[in-house]
């Protein structure tokens, strides 16, 4: 077979232009990132054809000499193959390499029950399951110190606010602990998309099985799978895991950038909560007094790409036959590596600013001044006090917001004004209940309940965040480990194989 | 207080164009759907805050006398509430319903330590639950009819296909299978967003908890939640759960995309596989000869609308505040009910059609005839008769395509082409067993590895997706029974609470 | 022909579940919006008919009475047609009535040389026209209160921001001003989209046009449209003309959300720049303080739908064969109505609040203090007054600012420090120079170039951005004047065929 | 100023891990594709500085000469930057590169009256207006394939399907020419884009404009815009160009896949009208007899990217301010290269294949028999020779039809059949003049009207498709020979500046 010309029934080679617009510029992407993994799952190949009789023990020790050879190559910073002026990709070049180097009778026989197809499919999960426990990985990162930074301000008052509006005082470890909350989800979401997606393509060949007696489970084993896939259409047709994994970065980037937006806000001039060195900001080519947290922006612009890939991926899927086809495997497969090279780079960033975050408290505290934050507590406290009902109280306190002074409801407006509202007398002793109340530091001790912002509760909150992350962090080390394992039982059964020393075909009786 | 003027602070009521655009259209949809849950909300509320003595209990049985008759009349065709000709929202009818039939100084107590933040929140996750429920039912039922079909031809022979080009023989129940394994993974996907979905937001009040002694747990466990949500924010502020469920939602409309598109061609007239009865088709205003099989365009017209929801939800999350806000819980959060409703329609169109499907086994059978299918099954025959290497195989059938007549590869012309392509001489007995190679119904039969299409691997296919579907919907079962003792356990608790028996709050000690 | 039943060739009619799922719900909504569009097409195609020859003339006139008869019911606010227990829709429904009044000779005779797909598209193409100018009426509502807003402040100092941070000093007739003429630019671009609407398919059939000597001219001017289109498929296959209107109000939806956002920055108690009557805010359920500006947020909700509805619609025409389809015509296409309705929404929501705004200079202009936003008019002032090099100029404005106390860079640090941070003397009458261009009133009278805020710039921007509104305006007033002349040409058209007065078709040449 | 190190007030340069993540990988691409345009850019500012009397003729000639050796250099293939271990981009890298040659006086002096603000945003506009020239001529490039394709198969028979069933004879050219129909709508709305993207940023600076009498028609000239951009909020804040050209490619794409697909079929082995050489297919690896068209789901992989940039790019947008961000600037404007890329990548191998399809004529023909294509004939000549009414001739029909033996309505069946389904008899001369209407190729002759497939009229529809496609590309001419012009003009100015021989600045008034 000669690359460069036609391959089987085809008389010729690929028109020039597709070859410039198609082969050739994928080449250097595949050499790179695919040849690899390709290395490895032509091995365990190789050694499941061998013990399964369908390679002569010598042919396979032959070929998996070669293969050793491309990988020692590689690891040496090597292109290995022999790449023509005009060819049809990377594979044939691969198997060519072997046929130059072994004769056609034996370079050319590992292809034997198995087909690109099945091979693409299974290089897809093998790099798509790296990437899941990168992403997780990255994502522990941020988490871990955001976590960190609420925990030292657990007792850090600042303002919380519903529709930009001032609320109620919080502290910084409660908001954070919010958001931390729903990363922590969407943290066990991409987790879960780890099981479907660690399972072996490989047996399924074009897509519709072979009639070699091969053992899938064997080449799954041998490549880290936890099983082969039970059908084969659904082997080389379906690419939902990429749908599994984008969508939860898509998740991701809305909570970053709802989460970057807040961080803005406080570090603009206007609130002035939290700061940045300023190995972290840059200033105008043409303002001299500027300060710019501009990375918050990058995040957020990153952050959006996984939804981009989302939706490129779903659209890619729309109306395409539930089989295999370039359409799926080759394009719309293909978003997931640019999601989730954004979804790092957003995550890098963010962990960069979270854990080099500067609060300014007093800043903080004293935005809540005159912000009548504390509104609510005075109302609960006119229901718990005083016996009013809670939306009288609602309506006597708003009533008091509408004519205290600009500036706030402070003591004497609340001295002055609040007994003319009240349809009962109130006690001089009752007034002076009533004071302390409407300090936003009592505030936040006092609401312990419902999730609230009282430093313990905060505390409890991160505890089970932080548990919650260690665990998962465990099952990613878990599946670490598992790859760690079956990498070296391939090394070891290629050794085997290559000695001749591997268990000849029984032929066993397996199902799929 | 009145609703169609000021509340609280403010002055007037709702600007009148205001009220228009927004409150008057909302109106409708709230008191079918939302006012229901509300009850139920309120319901367990009020009970929690006599059992904590945050309401006295006498107050506490006339608000739920209320409540039950607000119930009662719902349940009786009636809209219970007073509509005046202007208002600010259907929530502030409500609680100005207790007002008017209790007086302000009970009617107005129920709004302790809560807000319509917190119960916004907590009845989107009762309608999202429930969606979710009715969902993975209706996936169930589409995949238990795809598999009795499948199963009903788990021997039928069809022409499999990649690139829209014949590749190998196969069988019907093959191909749905292989549909069917990543409708399954799809299936899973969906279950998977109930855990996190079933917590109670209610306690969280405006998203900063709140100073009253509240009991959470006692109104998640009223409400059927499985407890409620750490942290306030979150509670408030996250919409999560709605990307949870249409992430997986918009995977399947690919998915019914593909199988639909898969099987409207398998029924045109070029293939004629398939076929619907009169009942299911639909003919042209003007062309007679038309049976249309438009409902599979419907289906994937449906299908498409929960990826629309998906984007729109998180563009709509996109740069908002981490905390609660009409963008949020009022406009994004909503994509989910058209998404949802969109694919139920899919769905059940789906189902209709899998369940009618007519197959046509001779049209299938006669369009692999000279189609070359088993020209992969004839280089593994070379392979495992003779020796060859697959590639040489390859080459040499791929070449006897080449020259064999227009019509495909047939006995004849495997017997007077292929010895020339051969190196070495190839016997009567060799030739005649490769003819019976040709068969497309042999190669299904041998083709019993690697997920491949014989009967009987296509049964244990079919059989392990039957098991999960029956597990999963147990799953759901026991969802949908855990809710139905909640019902009872909250009913229970209002007769109670009314007869003045349940137990006064003795402010035990809970966290959150 | 009984619709109930079978039509044509088919048996039986739609299947139970069929007739549930699509043919019943479409009806109510095809009574209301699409009948009365229904009877102008029909109308117009029979005077045509009758013109051509192609149908006697007492037969147009006895279906132009039973026509008008409809027509005339429906504006009586009644249902005109009968509807059976079960039917395959309203196009079979609207023609049997028809024949239920003037028997199947008579009756049965309209749809010659026409089908359900041509007037299913011609009634898309009034829809839409109809939509798009609403859409621009109401964008020119928006735009124009924009506008008054920004003249009346035109002089009225504000910061300007880059980054959320302090940047220069501007005018809110500046800031309003940039976002009109993005608004501008929308509204041009969706003004384009009425053109390539605005042309007939009638004539083009199931698709393949007609051996009827039809005149589809007459039909598109009874009608309204500029020409009917040119080749039959594209009539009917196509529908281009939904993205051609939903992507400008994609695109009006993100510059409405980024002038939302702003106006609620400007509008929160850390800027306090703007503020709404209470009639356009709300208060909190809970907290009596609030005054939530939440009608921004409803705006931003609702203006990402038509991003929603352009990427469903995208998707929807994915991989559809080119031809007509349900999947186009009846599914993707649909997608366009709700993402105008939104997009008016979000219109009419911010036209309520831009006419609405109230200012509050002092709160602006107070901001300003201490913001250093003028060190780049300082820098400019080094350069033009004392020859530094601007990059020189910026720099040791930047250590000016760095080394000024917090609080910025007043006229007392200006004179101490500066001095230091220049290589050559600095006279006392130059510092006397420098002083006034710390001010922020200063900078924004000479800005002046460039586009910038000086209110005389401002107003000449706003004079333009006015000119072009009326200009489209007009534009749109024509196309609405064309279309009233054409519902009178067809009135007219009507009477004279129901008197017999019609011109007998010539059968004149006409090529499409 | 140290680039490494600070800038301005900033003590410090960035954090390692800031610049490994950002300027680092940024830098590479922004000197090949950024830096180019930047020495335009910065010339006509000095040119225009000069004029203006903003910098002294010497210094402007020394900028200039400067200016001129690194565009020299670039030219000559070198990279002509000084490229520290650490940097903040290569904005500032350039700047240097002028204070290392010129000395701080001179080379700082630059950057008077200007940001990079307005900079970046002039240069997205330059590469932009390249990019949209380019996608246009690769449109007209495909349509221009498309059409001669057309042209040459105007009277060439094929079947024309709706729902994927036969409908009613037609001929490739009329397809495809339909298909033109929409490319053409689509390359006018491209080219719609291009006018508001020709305006010039310029002397915007960072977005308040400035106070130095700037002349920015000059500038604007000398880069071959238009005019300047009214104001320089809207200059540096507004990205709507990225969507004004992303969604007419979004729209192709669509269109792409629609007519791929159709094309794909057409080639499949169930249809057999199209076929293509072996130089653009492929084979399998393991299926000999395959003869992929694979290239057709490259075109509709790459298709899809436009809709993915679009979402990605309306998202980013979503709710920033409307001023200079890195989110809008940096960010969701840089999703239009991809976009455009793909898009060209798209039209490149549909250019080619359109170019290379081979038509089977006799497959197309055979096709159509047994499809009862020309029932609609059949029925429009009862109505036109029997005088029925077109709903009875469509019922009369579908019952012949229903009652025809399997292989569809024949002259025997029509014969036999026809009579007796008509309630007045018919004549032998009458049944002998519906015979003929049965063929193929007679219904295509007579469907002359309405836009339908008749020769004569597809030539007519090409012709006018041709027609404004050179008009279309007559017009892209002459930007194309606008934008040579103004490089001419800028050479010359540059040369006069460094000759000293520009006119001094006469500070002539002028308004923005």
């Amino acid at each position: 077979m000669s690359v460069g010309a036609g391959v089987g029934r085809l008389a010729s080679g690929p028109h020039p232009t597709l070859f410039r617009l198609l082969y050739e510029p994928a080449l250097e992407h595949d050499l790179e990132v695919v040849l690899p993994q390709l290395l490895d799952v032509d091995a365990a190949h190789v050694v499941m054809a061998v013990t399964r009789g369908l390679l002569p023990a010598e042919v396979g020790a032959s070929l998996l000499s070669v293969n050793r050879e491309l990988a020692q190559a590689i690891a040496a910073g090597k292109q290995p193959l022999a790449v023509p002026d005009i060819h049809r990709g990377m594979y044939f070049l691969y198997e060519g390499e072997y046929i130059r180097r072994l004769g056609p009778q034996v370079g050319g026989s590992a292809h034997v029950a198995r087909s690109r197809n099945d091979i693409n499919a299974t290089i897809f999960r093998m790099r798509a399951r790296s990437a899941v426990i990168e992403l997780l990985e990255r994502l522990h990162g941020f988490t871990a110190a955001l976590s960190a930074f609420a925990r030292r301000h657990a007792g850090t008052l600042v303002c919380g606010f519903t529709h930009l509006q001032p609320a109620q005082p919080t502290t910084v470890g409660h908001v954070f602990s919010g958001v931390l909350g729903e990363l922590t989800r969407t943290a066990d979401w991409l987790a879960q998309a780890y099981p479907p997606l660690n399972r072996s393509p490989m047996g399924a060949a074009a897509g519709l099985g072979t009639s070699f007696p091969i053992d899938p489970h064997q080449v799954a084993s041998l490549l880290g799978f936890d099983a082969p896939i039970d059908n084969s259409i659904d082997a080389v047709g379906s690419r939902d895991s990429s749908v599994h994994v984008l969508a939860p970065l898509a998740l991701l980037g809305t909570t970053l950038s709802r989460w970057a937006l807040d961080v803005q806000l406080w570090a603009s001039a206007a609130y002035g909560f939290l700061d940045f060195g300023d190995d972290l900001v840059s200033t105008s080519s043409i303002m001299p007094q500027k300060r710019n947290a501009f990375v918050l922006e990058n995040i957020r612009g990153q952050a959006v790409r996984a939804t981009g890939a989302l939706m490129t991926t779903l659209m890619g899927l729309k109306n395409t036959p539930f089989t295999n086809s370039v359409e799926v495997s080759g394009e719309a497969a293909s978003h997931l590596w640019a999601g989730a090279a954004a979804s790092v780079q957003a995550l890098e960033l963010a962990t960069l600013l979270a854990s080099q975050l500067i609060m300014r408290p007093q800043e903080a505290t004293r935005f809540l001044e005159g912000k009548d934050t504390t509104m609510t507590a005075l109302a609960d406290a006119l229901v718990s006090q005083l016996g009013l009902s809670f939306r009288t109280a609602h309506e006597v306190v708003g009533t008091l917001v509408a004519r205290a002074p600009r500036g706030g409801v402070g003591e004497e407006a609340l001295r002055s004004i609040l007994p003319s509202l009240l349809s009962v007398p109130l006690t001089g002793a009752q007034l002076d209940r009533l004071v302390p109340v409407l300090s936003p530091a009592g505030a936040v001790q006092a609401a312990a309940w419902g999730g609230g912002p009282s430093p313990a509760a905060v505390e409890g909150q991160l505890d089970r965040l932080d548990a919650r992350r260690r665990a998962r962090q465990e099952m990613v080390d878990g599946w670490k480990a598992s790859l760690a394992r079956a990498r070296e039982r391939l090394s070891g059964a290629v050794s085997e194989t290559m000695a001749g020393s591997a268990p000849r075909g029984e032929n066993r009786e397996t199902t799929r």
